[in-house]
């Protein structure tokens, strides 16, 4: 085997629990960072941070997000249930800190907004979305499987509004390219990168020298 | 609401399909790349990139991916669930090129690793890894899970074995830092970007203002 460090589940097995959390939620690579947004019955805002976003289809459109284990009372996850609708809303550069403390473990009845110094703004979907995010969508829940594994839940949820709040960052082809809106990717659980623009290629074929694409057509 | 653009569901029916699957595929915003390597039963490798590999939890150490509906036959997929064991492969900027055209539609009995130039390497782990990666991981299928809403398939596998070629990319604290590995980050179908370090905050606590924390300790 070449150079390099090799572990396998004794390692695993023989670190401190803080140290393996680190280690395996780094070690899948970059994630989305985005603002989910619910209400209890009662309207009352709750506001958390996910790293678990994921596409799942264009038509319809769908995309998960993977839930803790229900271990502890999670509001996201009974509110996002019970009342079918929630928001997503893309974490930039300018609004990362506030996003971050979201996730402090805040009573129930104290509106993480408030707390952090975000603002709802309502609109006609039935839940706010995050007045400072850039790219804003409301999602309406669909289904939900339990990863036996862990206890982990899988929800999957439909894209029913989505609202760019700087159209530019839309390319000709539909690309919504996100350094246009500073949004940022995370890493473990702590650690946000800015991900600057590479490369783009075109289609992959048989027989066909890979090609670069222009990031825009102009 | 506030300026921008706004859309919904009669938005996303008219969209073309290729604009429509541009725009849901980078609508979650950044995601990890990673080559799946696979073998079937007479030992013929398979390689394929997947934007899908999630972290499901830490201890026992689990990720998941997701395959497309099985309307075609899927070498990856029906290679990992029969033999029951792959190697997952971080992608870094020098092998970006030819991660990306392993997606081409290769006819069974094509290598994928002769076909892009990459080199299969075999260590104890039953499946080899790529040997240009710096970070390889042999995991081990677990469960499926079919996503109804389209068909799509959620496939939880725990994590056996890590390779990591550049050990100085493991923090004090177990974080693997991915831009010392060179690792990219995908937006949609085909749009590669290099993230650069921005911020890691300390854990989140009510009535504590938020604190950045060093990206290593000394």
């Amino acid at each position: 085997m070449k150079e390099g460090k090799h572990f396998n589940s004794s390692d695993f097995k023989a670190w401190p629990s803080r140290y393996r959390a680190n280690f395996f939620n780094s070690l899948s690579g970059f994630k989305s960072i985005n603002l989910l947004a619910t209400a209890n019955a009662k309207g009352q805002l709750n506001l958390a941070p996910f790293f678990s976003v994921q596409h799942i289809g264009a038509n319809p459109p769908l995309l998960s997000l993977i839930f803790r284990p229900e271990t502890v009372e999670r509001h996201s996850l009974s509110n996002f249930r019970s009342q079918g609708k929630a928001s997503l809303n893309a974490v930039h550069s300018d609004i990362a800190s506030r996003a971050h403390q979201t996730a402090a473990k805040y009573p129930e009845g104290v509106s993480e907004f408030e707390a952090v110094g975000l603002h709802p703004e309502k609109g006609d979907f039935e839940i706010p979305f995050v007045a400072e995010a850039h790219l804003s969508m409301g999602i309406e829940w669909v289904s939900e499987y339990k990863i036996q594994a862990n206890n982990t839940l899988f929800v999957v949820a439909s894209i029913c509004e989505v609202h760019i709040r700087k159209p530019e960052a839309i390319l000709e082809d539909g690309l919504i390219e996100h350094s246009l809106l500073e949004s940022l990717a995370v890493n473990g659980l702590d650690t946000y990168y800015q991900p600057k623009p590479y490369k783009r290629f075109a289609y992959a074929e048989v027989d066909k020298a890979l090609k670069e694409k222009a990031w825009t057509k102009d």
